[in-house]
């Protein structure tokens, strides 16, 4: 049988090794445009941080190593363009500008997202980068070394803009960042978002939200940025305002397509043709809060959806319920966490939410060294459901997330939650984990 | 209606204040025999490690706070020494040699449990103490200032032994620690126990398991405990081997015993009289994972026990389901937590477990800083279910145990658990997480 792979990172990748692990007489050919495959992306800012450490730390597994050690065909260099269910093949070009039709009987779409550029004048100005790709993150360290970068505007205040924010500030740039919305962090309670906007104010990064952006253009050998009531320059500009799924492929070959333009997969992973199967950042989920189809790409679910794909391929049945939607980022001293749903997404989603918001410490009374944590718990007054949590803090919020995130994925009560035994010691937390203290509020609100 | 608690620490005090805010006009007497309540016994340790903090730094909230603003009727320096469960009093015993007898319409026992000392010729000599009670904690701090201790030994090498052992490295005190039992903590995977081990030893603690301690005298103004095989010379001695449940006034009551001699309950606290309750480390409880009962004396469970028990007095059915025997703790470097059950412990309770380890890292892949991490998890093959994890490492554990214990709640299977959305930041962990990883090894052992 032959499988064929467009994509070579975290979906990609999993899957080819897993399917060779799984069957080991599987033809698989893996096409990658760039020349990178198996790689941390989400490492990419804190490699920046560090002009010492060249970007290809980040590698996790050489091609080489697939090609020689697991029998795996990799073709780096190659982009899979164009795919004909009918005759069951990928139309493929290559970097040195041949092209070929390689054949499948199972096909995996793991093409992943691209970084979204402001589709306005200007955007395409040498130095205004984005990142998302090792190619990305080379041509961002390389272009800063080489201009002696002293000041970068960023684009967005997502989780990357505010990762990569924290790298630029450690190389000792100065950073602004600016974007249209007038919230910080919409999806966060207000004084939440407030902590995190103090954090990344003290450390001399200026916010400039509510800005609606015009175009950029070169001024005396630096870029501006150019708002309606607002201009900033800069050596460099890094556009963080968010990712979109590299879907056309299977646009064009007629899948269907789900939220945000991303390819719609069942349970199993497969697409709309049950040849064809997507995973990773171009593919959609099931939400096991809701039920319900949402596209949040990540790096553990593009792993853990390539490892089901090829399961599937080799008739193991393997299927995932969902995500629940845990992230967590750093940004300077602080941890910011979330699994579920916030108040307005359940809303949207048609529960009737309550939430609560409280101030913990991340250790136990008299402890020395306990910072504040903040936690928001999301419940649904209906079924008295924990629908989601949300926690900041110097420390312990992490790790603390994905007890709430376990109780997601069994469709607990916030009261069940309640009672769970759960761990403490005085370095740690309080004997009340910060989680349940939030949890023994929101009883009293639904 | 008349209220009586027995025992004014961590069940009792949470009882009382939770019945107050129940029902403001409850009249409710706590009995606490020491002149301390409602304070942190688990800090105790770090308390005195440090001579610079006094001791009651760990009093949560004093009586008089109980008394001038909740209306609490607290007696400390009171005994309660017996019950008459047919003319329902309790009969009391004050500091001051005088004695009453104390009606209730509802009783809460709450006495905790007190640290065994070895029942063998010299152990009440000077100078030989053990860690309970906050006048315990006292007792020691002033012993080791008054008397210019070099040297200590502990008698155990439980959590509570090597959070003092901890404690005394802290103050430069030279520490050695024996116990009868050869192996180092049993229901730890023998290469995570070496990992402590290693860690407690490479602080230049002397660590002699496997030898039977005979007895204690007194030599040339310091204290010596004799063993079978070897003899060990200390200013100071720490009895940690163990606690046991504060059940006497209960069984002289006829009240039903459980294991280790722990007041039986069901899951709304009662004991075997419908007018008594039992919470705290003096009861027992159910275990969520084997449906039987356990007897682990911990503080969440005495804070949510005394919650319940107060509840129910109150009218409001509250059934706690059980712990997991979720528990943590720190010795220098290491965070060493479990959750669930041993393959010792699962064989016990009729499971066929299967388990793995494996070692995982703190942080992702090329992140600075980053550490091991050993996880085992647990399994059963005759229904897939999780049953528990361990894990050691110098970051990350601590918190990470709760998505297992809150799995563990729910009769997760191993598989369920394997697919669930954990946090994934380069800074806080791999892209699997250490549990992922061990769930998805555990997934080919069952």
């Amino acid at each position: 049988m032959k499988f064929v792979v467009i994509g070579g990172d975290a979906a990609g990748m999993s899957a080819a090794s897993r399917a060779k692990r799984n069957w080991p007489d599987l033809e698989i050919t893996v096409l990658e445009k760039t020349m990178d495959v198996s790689y941390s992306a989400c490492g990419m800012p804190y490699n920046i941080a560090d002009p010492e450490r060249p970007i290809d730390d980040l590698v996790v597994r050489p091609a080489d190593v697939f090609r020689k050690k697991q029998g795996i065909k990799v073709l780096t260099g190659h982009l899979g363009e164009k795919i004909d269910r009918q005759k069951q093949n990928v139309h493929v070009i290559s970097r040195d500008g041949s092209s070929f039709e390689i054949a499948y009987d199972k096909l995996l779409i793991a093409t992943g997202a691209h970084p979204i550029l402001p589709d306005l004048p200007g955007f395409d100005l040498p130095g205004i980068m984005a990142l998302k790709s090792l190619e990305d993150g080379r041509k961002i360290k390389q272009y800063i070394k080489d201009n002696d970068v002293k000041k970068v505007v960023i684009l967005g205040m997502g989780y990357i803009a505010l990762e990569m924010c924290e790298a630029l500030r450690a190389l000792n740039i100065e950073v602004a960042m600016v974007k249209p919305r007038a919230t910080f962090i919409p999806w966060l309670h207000p004084e939440m978002a407030d902590m995190v906007k103090n954090e990344v104010e003290s450390n001399s990064v200026k916010l400039y939200p509510g800005h609606k952006i015009l175009h950029a253009e070169q001024s005396k050998g630096r870029l501006k940025i150019v708002c309606d009531d607002l201009a900033l320059t800069a050596d460099m500009v890094l556009a963080g305002v968010g990712i979109s799924p590299n879907s056309k492929i299977a646009a064009d070959a007629g899948l269907e397509l789900g939220l945000s333009q991303s390819i719609s997969v069942d349970k199993m992973l497969k697409t709309s043709d049950e040849n064809v199967y997507a995973a990773g950042d171009c593919a959609d989920a099931y939400h096991v809060v809701t039920g319900k189809k949402t596209w949040i790409p990540l790096a553990l679910r593009a792993n853990r959806s390539g490892w089901a794909a090829a399961d599937n391929i080799c008739g193991k049945q393997v299927r995932l319920e969902g995500v629940a939607g845990t992230a967590v980022f750093k940004v300077f001293n602080l941890e910011v966490a979330r699994t579920g749903l916030s108040p307005k997404e359940a809303a949207e989603a048609g529960f009737d939410p309550a939430f609560v918001t409280i101030k913990s410490r991340s250790r136990a009374h008299a402890h020395p060294g306990s910072k504040t944590i903040q936690v928001q718990m999301v419940g649904d007054k209906k079924s008295g459901r924990l629908l989601g949590a949300f926690m900041v803090g110097e420390e312990g919020a992490a790790h603390r997330i994905n007890a709430a995130a376990v109780a997601l994925h069994n469709h607990m009560t916030v009261e069940a939650f309640s009672t769970t035994d759960l761990s403490y010691a005085p370095p740690f937390g309080p004997v009340w984990d910060p989680l349940l203290t939030a949890a023994n509020q929101l009883i009293k609100e639904i």
